[in-house]
């Protein structure tokens, strides 16, 4: 599962390098400077309608500057309202004093705001009208549109945020505090008149965090959850344990991270952590969708679980590796009814990710108890084996109160296994060409489909029964050291490609904004790379 | 120049993924856990010299545990003996309590020691003997060379670090530090029974950091120079200025930052940001080659030094667009005595980059000044304008009272521009097979080389005319949020072919102790990237 975010990173090529595969050589600037020159006050990812009513623009005083709420309200809306304020609050750019002519004349070509004909007042309140009554958790099916208006013609000089969901006046705030950037004196903020009428392009829009190959710190996973509300995306997908290690700290089967986690204490998730990632996600419109990939990529479970894998064999005994979860056991259904039991308690998202990637037939095919069972069972395919297995855990996991769902990886599809209409097929592997007649088997299937890799396919990726999908981090080679500049601001190119319109896909017009969105999480904090070639953020990283 | 850092990643690919090439695909564990298993304290590079006397160990108690001077001592001793103090105190590994069982097995398979017959006593003294007097500057010709003796046979259960110059007891310090690791109970620190005798291979050994096409802050170059003389690099190659900024702040010409740099006040070295880098270099033993590129990569000097640069001509008439310095005229050359006098002044060392690279003569051919020039001269080529420009500012170079020595590109000697037979040659491009031509070309002609690419040939490199040569870290897209986990431990491994023997180059042997490394620079506290695929460390970063 390892390529896609190396196809991921082709996609990013094109999009930061411009038309063309940047080959490292060649690049002859014609004058000194940046490479291009960052947008103002340009949200990422771009908003299905953003217009100008006209040249006008009013100034934000950070200092008496407030929101008010004119319609329903939670706690949920008053953590955004306060979090907003820091951003916008922090927003003024900290750096005055005389800039060189050449940075002057490309960035700031306004003149001082005061004197302009175009400066229309001050925007001293923002009203934020939340419609229906506060949701608790984000959903599949949650409504995140939003519209802003900034000094409309039924409302001059004044603003409003409205949205029928509290997830909808999370992603407007994040716009509107995106529409802000510094007068020319550095000392307020400015704010085109503005009409924004939004709502994301596909429902699920994720980031998969690998935190097996090598374990992530809780800070960096909520660092990378402000990042992904600040790119619009609504998916976490936390791919916990693989054949590495095991870090999530079960409550039925402490042993699991006992023995499978790289260090039992300092490499693991506690439930504590666990809960606290789940409600920082929540207060972002964020869905915790956990993966606890099976039949194959278990081998760390078996250290805690010991009858669980299949032994593989060799000269007539076992040679001491292990392959998939032996699917023959009853004791093997026992422990996975309570261990998903608990995974359905413990993550409150309706869908759990099953996995079903990779399963590797070359164990099966040595141990006689698996060549027993098929004879039993009449099999003579070994995706029979697998099938029986992601029948029996599918059975599982929709036994339970909360009614869970599911998605699995697309070998579960390619190997014939037949699974409920109901599940979610996850796409990652292939080529550009391959990826689009997958989607098209799963689709045809009647099957919805997501898709983690380097292209969304024209026509295709707009029917109903796709989802969405999003960059895949597969940690090899990342941890807490490098995981927020390698992802960043790589990711929020997939995160435009879900929220935007499909036509939003000129990367002559996206650099800019994008340098802009860089520097823009640069200021607020986050270890983000550059994006565009040589230049530079009026705030630096130290 | 951009394919250096792309060039050497093949290198470490190499090197990080052991004999082939890693496609990210196919990587299937046997067992669950890390990769690999980082060795305990072994050294990297590799000492030339590394034999353990017999099977024992001291233990070192940070708390009980001093240096004591037998020999020559000055400041930058004492300075480095307290730095080495807080390393060692802080490499007592701070987890305590139990390991699970793989971990334990795999890492820690040592008994407990004060138990263990190859308990050989508490070393709570190393003797540090510097025979010479203390150096002030590191030069070309520094002796790095140090012996340490830990529980000898003429000294049973002491120890002692001996070296002729200061610059070998820095040297001896970083091995001994990297020689201790954490007893199994984790209270103490142990060293086996050593006898390591080190001296590098090449005395030139640069890390190059471009600050132009980023900037990046003095506490990002403090912690570079804090790695570097950690893996034993003696040069910081400080390319400072390019066509896209001029972060330099000069004092006898204070517009080229002014106007060249992307700000003139946070984006730009002041001359006491200059001299605490040099001094903080100093005491590390790290030289500092500043790097002043002409007459290409000098767009962003032409902001503040206006008729420096040679106007490019379009239909008879300027177009607004510059090319390299303008070698036809007197006030070039008033310039560069009085800019580069400055130079001289500011950096100690005695060696200066002058560039040479990449001078385009399309603009050249355009400017009818050049051509009137040409004439004059009698010159049918323009390589021969760039051998006047660049014979002009090495005769400028060499006039200085402290006779600055210099560097330059292998383009200048690619255009058969005759220079002095001291000048040093610096290769960079090219593949495998030209690189070795390239190398072989410039030392037939008599001259010193030194190698910024993938490899070091065979037989050629170990000529006396090949000084060494360093990694190359352009910063087209890397600023301060990335250039250390770039940039190491990726860096460690042209550290060790510059430093270590010629037969250090198994990458299954290099594999673990590189690990160990990366784990030792991440105790430290720098922000250093995994480098052999899944596993952990003891401490994590956050």
């Amino acid at each position: 599962m390892r390529n896609c975010i190396l196809v991921l990173f082709g996609l990013l090529e094109v999009i930061y390098f411009g038309d063309c595969h940047h080959d490292g050589l060649g690049y002859k600037p014609k004058l000194a400077g940046p490479a291009l020159t960052a947008t103002a006050g340009q949200p990422w990812p771009k908003p299905q309608l953003l217009k100008n009513y006209n040249q006008g623009y009013v100034v934000v005083r950070p200092t008496l500057f407030r929101f008010e709420l004119v319609g329903n309200n939670c706690d949920m809306i008053e953590d955004a309202l306060k979090r907003y304020y820091s951003i916008i609050d922090g927003t003024v750019v900290v750096k005055a004093g005389p800039v060189n002519k050449a940075r002057s004349n490309s960035i700031h070509k306004a003149k001082p705001w005061k004197n302009s004909t175009n400066f229309r007042g001050y925007l001293d309140v923002l009203n934020i009208h939340l419609m229906g009554p506060c949701e608790t958790y984000p959903h599949e099916k949650m409504d995140e549109s939003y519209e802003i208006k900034i000094d409309s013609p039924d409302i001059p000089g004044k603003g409003i945020l409205v949205a029928t969901t509290n997830w909808g006046l999370l992603r407007g705030l994040e716009t509107f505090s995106q529409l802000l950037f510094p007068t020319e004196d550095f000392t307020s903020l400015q704010l085109r008149s503005t009409l924004v009428v939004d709502y994301p392009r596909f429902p699920f829009r994720s980031v998969l965090l690998d935190t097996s190959r090598h374990y992530l710190s809780k800070k960096v996973i909520l660092q990378n959850l402000d990042l992904m509300a600040m790119n619009k995306y609504n998916v976490f997908h936390w791919h916990i344990v693989d054949d590495q290690s095991f870090p999530y700290q079960s409550k039925t089967f402490p042993e699991l991270s006992e023995r499978g986690a790289y260090h039992p204490y300092t490499h693991v998730y506690t439930q504590k952590d666990i809960a606290d990632i789940i409600e920082y996600a929540r207060v972002r419109g964020i869905r915790v969708v956990p993966e606890f990939d099976s039949p194959g990529h278990t081998l760390s479970w078996g250290n805690g679980q010991p009858d669980l894998l299949t032994a593989c064999y060799k000269d007539g005994k076992p040679d001491g590796t292990f392959g998939p979860v032996d699917p023959t056991q009853e004791t093997t259904y026992d422990f996975l009814k309570l261990f998903f039991k608990e995974i359905s308690d413990v993550f409150p998202d309706k869908f759990i990710h099953l996995g079903g990637d990779e399963v590797d037939f070359s164990c099966w095919k040595t141990n006689p108890r698996i060549a027993e069972f098929m004879k039993e069972q009449n099999f003579t395919e070994y995706a029979k084996v697998e099938e029986y297995y992601m029948q029996q855990l599918v059975n599982i996991v929709q036994s339970f109160p909360n009614n869970n769902s599911y998605l699995v990886w697309q070998e579960v599809i390619d190997n014939n296994v037949t699974v409920s209409k109901d599940t979610i097929v996850h796409v990652w592997k292939g080529n550009e060409i391959s990826y689009e007649a997958e989607l098209l088997n799963v689709v045809k299937q009647g099957y919805r489909a997501l898709l983690s890799s380097c292209c969304f396919p024209g026509t295709l990726a707009d029917k109903q029964l796709v989802l969405g999908g999003g960059p895949a981090m597969w940690a090899e080679y990342v941890d807490s050291t490098n995981l927020i500049p390698r992802l960043w601001p790589r990711a929020a190119v997939p995160a435009e490609r879900l929220w935007s319109n499909a036509n939003v896909n000129n990367t002559h017009e996206a650099a800019p904004r994008l340098e802009e969105h860089r520097c823009r999480l640069l200021k607020r904090g986050f270890q983000v790379e550059p994006a565009n070639g040589p230049g530079y953020c009026p705030v630096s990283w130290d």
